[in-house]
């Protein structure tokens, strides 16, 4: 906690500094500002290829399209752009899915058409009848939207749109949010504010919000939204509220996104009257069966379910003696007649079992393999523990040939700091799709698994933990902004770079000028490390305070059971700290293919940013920087701490490039970040410090209070718990 | 409920008509739009009497006064105007405390400033070295900014600036905001979001919001807010939370708005540590004296405390056998050498009295007259129950001459339709203003007494439990933020006409069109007896359905405590229907002055919109109108129904005057509160036609459901409960 006096001043400078006009708002328009381009050239040449805009269709997807284009293009070239419904002129926007096309155009995209999927678009620059056109389309209307956004994503970010040649498919099926939302109105893990649902106003008033939630998603390729949290409640599948999440699917559908809603596994008890909820029994299948037959009925596109069974105290199968086979499967059953689907959470761990938890999920499920329903797929964390600032690659990813897998990212930041910590996910996303995973050889990445092209499945998903809620700017840190948007696109392209998606996003949300966007984009490449410095180094993991998990709380070990205790995940000693999961400990490296087993197993092989994952080292083990383990890990507590000091540097450099507010705003966040880090360093470094016995290397800061004060900070109203 | 075939088409109306642009929030822009002027009249005559603007003085609270004149003026005028620091030049528009103006207009205003008080302000068109000019003064800064944000008003709602003298004061000393909200962000009858305040993110991280906040008080003259509920958490006096605490008064403190706290009366034991709350003992006394030093040295403007003690379960004196007076005065005195208040509420009603509850407050709390320290003020309800659609002035008014009392209105819409229905409550504040106490003699009103002027005190004030909240708009639904208003400028002068009020929010918010203001007005005028009469007519009160309050439920009996059932208020029976508090029953009646018991006492007098809260009647009793009570009941069901199809008509009639964002905003809240009317109309009279045995009569619809249905709805997750 920072003293009295250093706070006096902070709001006062808020205070002067934040003009009252700034009544934009300009954090809720996320990446689509659609800022007026104030480069004279660009605008001309821009217009000079967009002379109108030609809607050769009339859908209410269509109307969304055009509605789009027209608001972007004339904010941005700052003009109104004719709109017309014939090609009659030059140099003309055109945009219609295939059949709206004239025979003669189709017939030019054949080839294009053939090498695009149901979602997949075309722009591409035409000559027609000796004119030249830009041609926006795709199989359906929602693929034409998606080329739209594509193509104003050009215009936001100032790329030419001479001679354009684009053709893009999504490379899953499932491009999907997790919304932890409770029907109460809190969230789950949530830093942003209450939950976008306002179910007490539903189904008659739509809040602006529910659209432009709709469009931004659209703007980014998700389709789909699981509306509740997978601690269920079953009261949504009673009518009083699918009348309510009938109206959102409502408003979602001509955005191209499904709702999808978590199914309580006990709820045929709870407000079916049954007796059980055992899959087998008849009455269970049937009561499921003319759910969905109800759902349905409301709402014909519904995706399906998203079940969390038989973990964290949640009722599942098991309760009958039966499996998650048995479980997934009946329910798939009663969704199958309608076209829906699945997802089935491996996130399990028996308290019954003394092993490693990072070893469960993976033995319960990959005997499962194969048996699972066609429309059944299993959603996998993408470690084995829990989100955390870095972990390994789930061994589950390839270790299930026979059944699909989507990949869990989690968006909101419950182990990264909240809504208050600067940190680009997309870097994490990115390095755990990058994996190997070595299943079928060289180069089985884990986003080949995801994607269905390393073993062949035609069901692909991704699935994000939303960090999105009713704050104005949606995220809670303007920079969440950026997660949100980087897992839409990596959902739509697991082997997209995150640097070209921190550069999208910039220019698209703050500004196309290099003097703001290369130290930006930098601060942004180096967030991810940076938090893994500050909280978790080398391999460190799940050492949060407990329960809301804000801040550190390495000392955490009176929680009844032994694996929600941080000791048990850093054991830490008199001869070392972390966890032996090699072959000589709990073997969980056995539970990857044998070249990443050996990479993992052997200490002069497994990285050093996983040291401590997989190994119980000694304090004085030696760095391959040739530092001690303990001098190690305390400089990259320190480097973490300078890296926030730089962000700090940084940020405050771009003021004339930024509005007000907004710089503002993330200038005040820094500062809790940098604050917070500090005492991450000193809460972890004094706590090891009692069991490595050694004083602190030349160039960390010494701590400025004991560890009693850190252990005795208590938050008894941390959000999202 | 609606049927899903009705809710069908809404969502995609809404979706059509919703335009893509509107991200301006104009809804968040409050009462403060600043819309520029399309009369270019108008905007001559303004600009040609403000040719420039001169701030004489740079405190905090000049730069704001100064930044708002700006922001307003130039958005308003459409042009920029000039600042400087001196008078020089003609037509100027000059702002400053007294004792910033040149000695000869010091003298000019010097019987202006004989007839203000410390927070009155002077507007006045001065003639200076033969130069005209508008002078903004007061005796301190905050006064000033008062006169600043009612010049600007003038100009918003545009009001002549010739000639200007405008001498004004607040009549109240305490214009202060109750926010029940909780330190893990829920609010208690709180229906727009989530709380503004971010715990979290405090002290570091201010959000723009606290300062609009600050900004939209000031505007309407609150000077006060508590920023916790009443049902109180002691953590928020702990270091951690005033730090945080600390940080908002910061903010506030240039708008003139001071923070409160509210102080659970056992937190001695629970955050001191000791083994009492025992008022009379010494350790308990000096922990108070010794927390209040705390926070005042962060805080020295800090307000003072806000107390429900002994009332629904909270701790208070009574624990320890002592009275309200002694736990009171005991932190009246811990307060006192700071200059800080405590405002005590009078809300107590004991689970063990068998009488009429709505006696017991009075019972209790008048023998304490003439024992309160000086620095104590009790805060009374504005009527004896709780916060009903019509309540009969509360008989404490009045009735303690050697008391400070002050007025609690409740502006949140715990018993009006939550924040979906329009309900104008300027409307409600007025009618209890203006009752006659008779306490002195004919014209004792309860706004003398709130004002200090019937019994002659000084300290004076009025609180009004706030519906405010996280959503965009503030208030859940943008005519509800005309009841913030409301309250504010009823605060500042309790003899102001709704109809005033109304008009200047109307213009100040939407539009100076006349064709669009009197309608609205009229709806707006009407909206309370319309809400009234749907819900509980005729002085039928507190049958909401228990706990969240939500819609109808006169047959709830089952509660543990007699006096939280709706039958124990309505009483219908066979024979009839009302509470008899007449000298026949309860005696409640002779808690008010002769006069006034006199006339509730007598069937022909007590007016009838307070029959049944005085009287049981028959269901064959005689209105006014010749109608049998039980037809007249009906009617004025169908009536409140026939009102709000009326304010649909109106408010459709306006579209081409609102931002459709707003236009469709209350146009969906209007369909809610038209379906919910039914549902009160139709569940009430199913209900007490089970007593009455009769027939609907002509002209009032037939109910489409049965009792069953809606003594069947459940609604377990209603906000705010």
């Amino acid at each position: 906690m920072i003293s009295p006096k250093k706070l006096f001043i902070l709001p006062i400078v808020a205070l002067l500094m934040i003009p009252f006009d700034s009544f934009s708002q300009r954090d809720y328009k996320l990446w689509l500002q659609y800022e007026k381009k104030n480069n004279p050239e660009l605008v001309r040449e821009y217009s000079s290829k967009i002379s109108g805009i030609v809607s050769l269709e009339n859908s209410e997807s269509s109307k969304v399209a055009l509605k789009e284009l027209e608001v972007g293009l004339n904010d941005m070239l700052g003009k109104k752009i004719p709109v017309q419904s014939k090609i009659e002129g030059e140099n003309l926007l055109v945009f219609g899915s295939k059949l709206s096309l004239d025979a003669e155009i189709q017939k030019k995209l054949s080839k294009d058409f053939e090498a695009i999927n149901k979602d997949g678009f075309i722009i591409k620059t035409i000559s027609h009848k000796n004119k030249k056109h830009i041609v926006i389309t795709g199989k359906n209307d929602i693929a034409v939207l998606y080329g739209v956004f594509s193509f104003l994503r050009l215009v936001q970010t100032n790329k030419s749109i001479d001679n354009l040649n684009i053709v893009d498919s999504p490379k899953t099926n499932i491009r999907i949010l997790n919304h932890w939302d409770n029907l109460d109105g809190t969230v789950e893990r949530g830093y942003a504010g209450a939950s976008l649902w306002n179910w007490q106003k539903l189904p008659e008033f739509i809040d602006q919000r529910y659209i432009d939630y709709a469009r931004a998603n659209a703007s980014i390729g998700i389709n789909g939204t699981v509306l509740t949290n997978v601690n269920a409640n079953a009261l949504i599948l009673t009518p009083l509220y699918l009348e309510k999440v009938e109206a959102l699917a409502n408003v979602f559908r001509p955005y191209g996104i499904k709702v999808y809603l978590t199914a309580r596994f006990s709820a045929p008890i709870e407000i079916g009257g049954l007796k059980t909820a055992d899959p087998k029994d008849a009455t269970v299948i049937n009561w499921w069966k003319e759910k969905s037959k109800e759902i349905y009925k409301r709402i014909p596109d519904f995706g399906g379910f998203l079940v969390k069974a038989n973990s964290e105290g949640q009722p599942g199968p098991q309760n009958y003696g039966r499996d998650h086979v048995d479980g997934a499967n009946m329910l798939a059953d009663a969704v199958a007649p309608f076209g829906g689907v699945v997802m089935w959470r491996a996130f399990v761990y028996s308290e019954h079992d003394a092993s490693d938890r990072a070893k469960q999920a993976y033995s319960e499920f990959v005997p499962y393999d194969g048996r699972f329903k066609d429309n059944v797929i299993v959603q996998v964390k993408n470690g084995a523990i829990d989100f955390q600032p870095r972990e390994p690659f789930h061994p589950m990813f390839g270790a299930m040939p026979k059944t699909p897998l989507m990949m869990e990212f989690q968006i909101t930041q419950e182990y990264l700091g909240f809504s208050t910590h600067l940190v680009f996910l997309p870097k994490l996303f990115q390095e755990v799709l990058e994996a190997d995973t070595y299943q079928k050889g060289k180069g089985s990445t884990v986003a080949k698994v995801v994607d269905g092209s390393l073993d062949n499945h035609k069901l692909t998903g991704i699935a994000g933990v939303s960090n999105i809620g009713s704050d104005i700017n949606w995220t809670g840190h303007p920079f969440a902004q950026a997660n949100w948007y980087g897992f839409g696109r990596l959902a739509w392209d697991p082997y997209l770079d995150a640097e070209t998606i921190a550069d999208e996003w910039i220019r698209s949300t703050f500004s196309n000028d290099e003097n703001f966007i290369k130290p930006v984009k930098e601060m942004m490449m180096d967030s991810r490390e940076t938090a893994v410095n500050y909280m978790t180094p080398l391999g460190l993991h799940h050492i949060m305070d407990t329960g809301h998990h804000y801040g550190p709380g390495p000392w955490v070990s009176d929680l009844g059971r032994p694996d929600w205790n941080p000791v048990y995940y850093h054991k830490a000693d008199k001869n070392g700290i972390g966890f032996d999961r090699s072959k000589t400990g709990s073997n969980a490296t056995s539970q990857y293919a044998p070249e990443v087993a050996k990479m993992y197993d052997n200490l002069a092989t497994c990285p050093e940013k996983d040291l401590l994952w997989f190994h119980h080292v000694s304090w004085d083990y030696k760095l391959k920087n040739g530092r001690t383990l303990w001098d190690g890990m305390a400089l990259k507590y320190q480097q973490g701490v300078d890296q926030v000091e730089e962000m700090v540097k940084t940020w405050n450099a771009t003021e004339k490039y930024v509005d007000t507010e907004r710089f503002k705003e993330v200038q005040m966040l820094l500062q809790i970040q940098l604050k917070e880090a500090k005492w991450w360093r000193d809460a972890c470094l004094l706590y090891f410090q009692q069991y490595s016995g050694k004083q602190l290397p030349e160039g960390v800061e010494k701590p400025t209070q004991t560890l009693e004060h850190f252990k005795s900070l208590k938050f008894p109203f941390a959000p999202g718990n």
